[in-house]
């Protein structure tokens, strides 16, 4: 098995406000090409430090990997230490200068001088395109080490690896197959989750499999090391299959998808369409709905219905339901729910109402309380939920627990 | 200023699963003591790696700090490779071992052979106690290098470095106090800021300055290092100063707030109110706006009209307008904006509509085209972007840059 080092620059990473979360995306991409981590470094804008780490990394690793330190200002000392290391001189490349100015112009911006540093190229280097920012990264074969250099904004960082970096690894690391599948699950606590879980997975060591917890949902990722694709698919599908009949209709996806994802395939898949009134949530449910790409194919409007006014104005909510059972009620989730989808015309309208503190609760309705509600033509259901956390959690919890509830319902 | 390493031994922290979060919040505590963190590295169970990993941090740092691998399983092996490097013989500690097995035998168990291991401490070195489990850490000056050896679980670690660890630090340090400020900006690129901020910033090496980029927006941390609060805050006060003067009002905050906090603050307090009609950002302005505890005295309501009919039954925008000019207008993002304002009889209404991708982009409206108009009683103006990223990073973007019209036009 090849072994990968990876080098996070940036002194922010050396803060207490800022983790480095680039190289467990890294790790994943690179373990399921059959590579192993076996270092990471994360190191600031000190010349002395970043050019150790360089000399150790290249020494002890066949594949060294760095992001950040690309950027038009001072700091930005990565090509500098690797051509140093590397002996090699930095040139001022021409083509990428022109982008460049080419990139900045299109927004109608004036390319400010000190964003020419990101055209400097190593000599003898393979540069790697960047679409979706400014720095170019550098891939560099020196000996018998791949060396990557990318910028840090995960979200250029990421298509360049996969863009550029990742097939030249798979060329360097030739028949090893990692497989990986992963299962998601929602309404289940993570002991529970295991002991459903545990005597189907300890029977196995290959494939592998790992239990995470994850903005109150969780993961299981199993992972099979194999010769061959069919006989990693059959291992995978073995394992997968019994610990789907293990935990049931709580398993939302084995491919990855999130659950409004989920949820919005089954709404596009049988012509259906949706609507929602929010009020702890404040339209991240809609936010989250419309997360997904073609999401307007089925979800037809969404209202934040703040105040009382608003969800009587808006949604029929009757003055009456709001006096007597209050704004957080399971009565006037329903009429929120039944509201919206009037309103809209839609085939489904959800409510949601509830306290998200931290102010705002009582011994009778304490913080956490939220009533979800779920219409169609001829029906409305509601369901009460107590969640723990912070206002943020609970406006999470709230949202995952309404796009299960549609995913339930349509399935 | 003394500088530390934080080595963090585990093979969990080098898979894709698991980040090492006990770092963040050592350099916390180191930083407040005015230790400077200057490099971090993570390592597995590989022997050849940690001991390198140790001699390279007791040549270049004055404070080694580990976490990690103190367990009772063979693959904990940081007492073993710290006592390779220093030289130092492995000793059993009777006086743990009897506290071990009276912590076993207290919660009826009977102590495992293996967890006598953890009995093991390096000669000519501190003991430090852990209440909080079973492996003790280990304190050790060599030369001029402290070396503080903790257990990994956060709920071990942290107590321990309070207890033993910091008070030792401090003797070594001085009197010496760090403190901070943040200044968050809105409007401009990275490049832009440090064009202006430079000029101010270099003349001044206490307090330091670092420049942070995140979610579209950006963050200016200084760091004084004084011996009395008074002196640090006239030093922090006089730089942060200057460099509001320099960037003007793209500074939204020097109390780390969000810009949905600064704006919600301005409605609060001047008795403004504010509607949100929105189609590309889907409900995520409504979200960031409502995130903020007590947003109910400002946000009266929000609705997201994805479809053209919900545009013009809800908000009045005229079809021939929408057939003339397309949902994603300038005219439309007005009224859209003019529509809600009065719908929720706010002071203020705000209209988002674009693409957000990654489908629906054309030649003369592409990906990444927002319209965001903001409408008081008497007046409403809109404002184009072409945002650049995927179809997330469009979104967020579009929800900044509707906060700051807000903040903008109410300040």
């Amino acid at each position: 098995m090849l072994n990968a080092e990876i080098i996070a620059i940036g002194s922010e990473m050396l803060t207490p406000f800022r983790v480095d979360t680039n190289s467990l995306w890294l790790t994943e991409r690179l373990n399921s090409m059959g590579i192993d981590v076996k270092l990471k470094t994360i190191v600031g804008d000190d010349e002395a430090r970043l050019e150790e780490t360089i000399r150790d990394a290249m020494k002890r690793s066949e594949i060294v990997i760095s992001t950040g330190g690309l950027g038009p200002t001072e700091d930005d000392i990565t090509r500098k230490i690797f051509a140093r290391v590397l002996k090699r001189r930095l040139i001022l490349d021409d083509d990428i200068l022109e982008k460049l100015k080419a990139r900045f112009a299109k927004r109608g911006i004036v390319m400010s001088e000190n964003n020419s540093r990101q055209a400097l190229v190593l000599e003898r280097a393979e540069v790697l395109p960047n679409p979706n920012g400014t720095a170019p990264g550098i891939l560099i074969e020196e000996g018998k080490c791949i060396i990557a250099i990318m910028p840090g904004p995960p979200r250029e960082m990421k298509p360049m690896f996969d863009a550029s970096v990742a097939p030249v690894l798979k060329q360097r690391v030739g028949d090893v197959l990692i497989l990986r599948r992963k299962l998601n699950i929602f309404g289940l606590g993570e002991s529970a989750v295991d002991e459903l879980a545990a005597p189907v997975y300890t029977k196995y060591r290959n494939p592998s499999t790992t239990i995470l917890f994850k903005d109150g949902q969780i993961e299981l990722h199993l992972t099979a090391q194999v010769k061959t694709e069919t006989e990693g698919t059959r291992l995978l599908d073995e394992l997968s299959g019994q610990l789907e009949e293990a935990l049931g209709d709580y398993v939302y996806s084995r491919h990855d998808e999130t659950l409004e994802q989920v949820a919005g395939e089954l709404l596009r898949w049988r012509g259906y369409s949706l609507a929602t009134a929010e009020s702890c949530t404040g339209g991240l449910l809609a936010g989250r709905v419309t997360e997904v790409a073609g999401s307007s194919e089925y979800f037809l409007e969404g209202v934040v219905t703040y105040s009382n006014e608003a969800k009587m104005r808006m949604l029929g909510v009757p003055t009456a339901m709001l006096e007597e059972h209050g704004a957080v009620s399971e009565p006037v989730a329903c009429a929120m729910a039944t509201g919206v989808r009037k309103l809209a015309g839609a085939t489904f309208g959800i409510g949601v109402t509830g306290i998200a503190g931290p102010g705002g609760g009582s011994e009778e309705k304490p913080v956490g309380l939220v009533y979800i509600a779920l219409a169609d033509e001829d029906n409305v259901t509601a369901r009460k939920f107590i969640f723990p956390g912070d206002r943020q959690f609970i406006r999470i919890l709230s949202v995952n627990a309404a796009l299960d509830l549609l995913r339930r319902r349509i399935k």
